[in-house]
């Protein structure tokens, strides 16, 4: 077992879970800040000149986890691995977020989709991309596929 | 705080971190296997489907942690949390890797930087990409273009 305290918060516009935006076509551009712990601000030093973060935090207000389950931008049920869901055996969530910018030991950034208040666990800066044309994105792009062929008919 | 069980282990050609290609240009191509736990394996279903995944894990044999580092591709100092050094305050790993394929509760990857016997918190999709014209690598991108410089001079 591995224990980890949180090294700060988020300030998100989210109060809950229904406000974030989900499923098909949800566009996640909130604003919000990370507000990392006075004692671990020293190292955020240089975050700014990355475009680009990782922030792994925790889903602190779901319990219990579902090894099969049907997420929100499919009407079938997959693994829990194999989705976003915040029923995980460890309820762990990554979020990809753009840096707007630093004031001492708030980083304001764009894309925000956890709630207010949610613990952080880490930032990793976002260092490379796997190209678009080589991702297989598996049920959630079947699943897009045939919203668009139930669209088109 | 929050604890956290592994879901699975790691299995890697490396069990040294000396053995991990670190620094300019590194490549990481080796291949391992994530084996997962019994009681967990059926929240794989469907991850086959993906082409990529990203592997949440524990740095187990680092101790303590830096808020300020030299990293292998600098000579300068950074934040702990711009850079990928294992010395966090909370030691977790993030590594993006290619499936290769299932065998049930073993997924077959490329990618792997981890050491063998790495324990795993969370597999998840990747489902998108930052375009890499759209990517700021602050003080990792100058370093290269300082390297870049030196070579030609």
């Amino acid at each position: 077992m591995f224990t980890f305290t949180p090294i700060g918060y988020v300030r998100s516009p989210y109060s809950d879970v229904k406000q974030v935006p989900r499923g098909p076509g949800a566009r996640h551009d909130a604003e919000g800040t990370l507000e990392i712990d006075e004692k671990f601000a020293p190292g955020l030093q240089d975050i700014e000149g990355f475009s680009h973060l990782f922030v792994v935090w925790v889903f602190n207000r779901s319990e219990g986890y579902e090894l099969l389950g049907t997420p929100p931008t499919d009407n079938r049920e997959h693994g829990v691995f194999a989705t976003r869901s915040p029923y995980r055996p460890n309820p762990i969530g990554l979020t990809t977020v753009e840096i707007l910018g630093r004031d001492g030991r708030n980083v304001r950034v764009r894309g925000v989709d956890m709630l207010d208040g949610t613990p952080i666990l880490d930032i990793k800066p976002y260092l490379s991309s796997i190209p678009a044309e080589k991702l297989k994105l598996g049920w959630f792009g079947e699943a897009e596929a045939r919203r668009a062929a139930e669209k088109k008919s």
